[in-house]
């Protein structure tokens, strides 16, 4: 199935918040369920379990934040099943999931994740990033890969919750510019070998503690992919946030960090058309021929058959530029190769290129290998170009606060009450 | 990373027991593993620890059955983790695996799978079917998803333990011509949420109650799928049993379902190349214009990008053919798209179709829908076609023990000592 089914891709990007286009497909989606007696998602039946065994918090920059394996005091469950629909959501202790041998997720990959983050701001607020793109995209991806529909404002709801209830303790208002990484994920519990649609799954929500990641001050090296390892294809799922995109990744990425490399910059097809680097989407600025500047990025759509993830970051970089920068950026969404990369290269018209994505952030390039040819690029002290630095602060004093912006989503923060 | 770089498959399938390839490769591969100190994956230190709470059989034909989801008292567990390597195999009782939230594989899909049988012979034997070949695919799987590399040679002990544990009570020699499905596993259980290859991966084997699935009167009925929706592409990991070929089939094959199909015929291409049927592999028999009867299936390489799994029943069906069928029937392993097929139909050339597989086994095809043509095809009171149940026939006897092959490899039983 293509994306179209399922259209989470605002035709128009030049809108302030996109999301409510996102917002209003998803309910639609929703409401094209059969209207069957079975219940809802709904945050309103939340069952409150406190841990009485609260744990302590990770050094900043020690190697057990760096692990990305420390979650918060709590996570957020919920059960579906065919028979009985969504069961109450519930909040308790964080701790190990029960699947049997035979769960569905362990075989056939029925899993799908989002990725987003929790702020401390330096006004001292928690806040999340335009997350109403996030929970409709995860609806877009559990439908993709056979899992049950819900409504993303529950699940919204949700994530906030257990933001409100961790925040406070796990962000402390001593350390703003920090953040939490939320984790709400789908899986299959089903406990047969069926290859068939789950008729039950688990949708729960983790917080996790996790590194800085978007400093490196040489920018990222990264390596293009060879024609036998295509991460996408048209009529595929590239452009959802499914485990099948992920793992069969790992090898060509394991063998690119064995090389000095950080991450592979995918291409597709004999021309070898740019598409994502990493698990981030990929933007390189250069000026044309006739002397245009133009910030270049892999459409959402490619003839049918949609290659990359609609990233919030992507859709932000592009609607900051096209909202602050129109009169010094012009912004291209098309198919583009690594043979133009290489000739604007080769003809002193390429200025920056940086990958985008919620855990990586805005990450610039200092290198991209490809084929016998080493291109090198220069970066920053933030390892970023000028447009990709600039894209960078805007973004950072909307998630911080530091700007009152209407894509940052302020959490009343709860903790948990003491007992 | 196309096959070639693991390569399982045999450049002559006229041998007759290409196991030998395969393992022989599959020696190589352990063997580029670094020299290091740890621990391979061993038989010989597996601890055992009955079941104090053994379970009773489901009735045949029973919905228990029916749900694939009863295994058997027992389970083999084997964790391997980057710093110590393969710890001591378990032999236990069959229950809930533990895994934490952030696990690698409920998030990325670092998970792979093979399907087995084992069957109660109408000699009283218990046999497993070629067992070297799943084994050793394991090993390519395994690999190509980040996993780490093991000596199939082991893993095969393990399995047959297994057997020869639960087989004596789950197959009663009451039941001949019954069977088990045997299903080894890996999964990624590293507790870190990084996109990096797996630490931690536990290896796992498990039995279950399958119902008989190969017996449909009329025959399969296929729906082709449509150019927005591919199993597997060139650079890709079609070839490999990786859980990420599986799950984004499933809307697919559900709304297949919901139209009154069985399967996905899986056709790749514009020029609609045909390459599997559901999670088999397919087959067609046809008279060519010049006369000639052939049997045609897609090939294991597909100019440098295999889109198919090199299946063990797809092997013996095409050796089978090769050893006692070759004065009738012309084997050709070669790119063809549904366009021939319906031609052939049209033409009255088209004799049979079916899916070969070790779930659904010999499967005769009744129906095809492409576009807005039904092809229908003549099957006998087996649901299959002359060939196909000729074939199937041949291997039933060897899985069953009525023909001494090398094919058939016997499981001593012990069954569990009494206490």
């Amino acid at each position: 199935m293509s994306p179209s089914a399922v259209p989470v891709s605002a035709s128009s990007l030049a809108a302030n918040d996109t999301a409510r286009t996102i917002t209003k497909t998803a309910a639609s989606i929703t409401n094209l369920q059969p209207a069957d007696a079975l219940p809802e998602l709904n945050a309103a039946n939340l069952e409150t379990n406190f841990t009485d065994a609260p744990r302590s918090l990770p050094h900043r920059g020690s190697p057990e934040e760096a692990s990305q394996s420390v979650c918060t005091d709590h996570m957020v469950t919920c059960q579906w099943t065919a028979q009985t629909g969504w069961q109450a959501p519930k909040l308790h202790a964080y701790g190990p999931l029960q699947l049997m041998p035979t769960a569905s997720v362990l075989h056939y990959a029925t899993e799908c994740f989002e990725g987003m983050k929790l702020y401390r701001g330096f006004d001292g607020k928690l806040r999340l990033f335009r997350p109403k793109l996030n929970t409709a995209r995860m609806l877009m991806s559990a439908t993709r890969i056979a899992l049950p529909a819900f409504n993303p404002e529950e699940l919204l709801k949700l994530i906030v919750t257990l933001c409100a209830t961790d925040g406070p303790k796990w962000l402390p208002k001593e350390r703003p510019g920090s953040f939490l990484y939320i984790r709400p994920t789908m899986i299959a519990n089903d406990p047969a070998l069926g290859v068939q649609k789950p008729k039950q799954a688990l949708l729960y929500v983790i917080l996790c503690c996790f590194p800085e990641m978007d400093a490196k001050p040489a920018g990222m090296k990264l390596l293009a992919s060879k024609e036998d390892m295509v991460r996408a294809w048209p009529g595929g799922f590239g452009f959802a946030k499914v485990g099948a995109n992920y793992g069969p990744t790992l090898v060509c990425q394991g063998e690119a960090r064995a090389r000095g490399y950080d991450q592979i910059l995918w291409l597709y097809g004999k021309e070898g058309q740019v598409t994502e680097a990493g698990a981030s989407n990929f933007f390189v600025v250069w000026r044309t021929p006739e002397g245009k500047t133009q910030l270049v990025t892999a459409p959402l759509s490619n003839g049918g058959g949609q290659l990359i993830l609609d990233g919030v970051t992507r859709r932000s970089v592009v609607e900051l530029v096209s909202t602050r920068l129109h009169d010094e950026l012009e912004i291209v969404e098309r198919k583009y190769d690594i043979g133009e990369v290489m000739k604007a290269a080769d003809e002193g018209r390429l200025l920056e290129a940086f990958a985008a994505g919620t855990a990586f952030f805005i990450a610039g390039v200092g290198e991209i290998a490809w084929k016998e040819r080493v291109l090198k690029l220069k970066v920053g002290d933030d390892g970023c170009g000028k447009y990709a630095g600039q894209v960078k602060a805007w973004m950072r004093e909307i998630m911080y606060g530091k700007e009152d912006n209407a894509w940052g989503y302020v959490v009343n923060e709860t903790g948990v009450p003491r007992s």
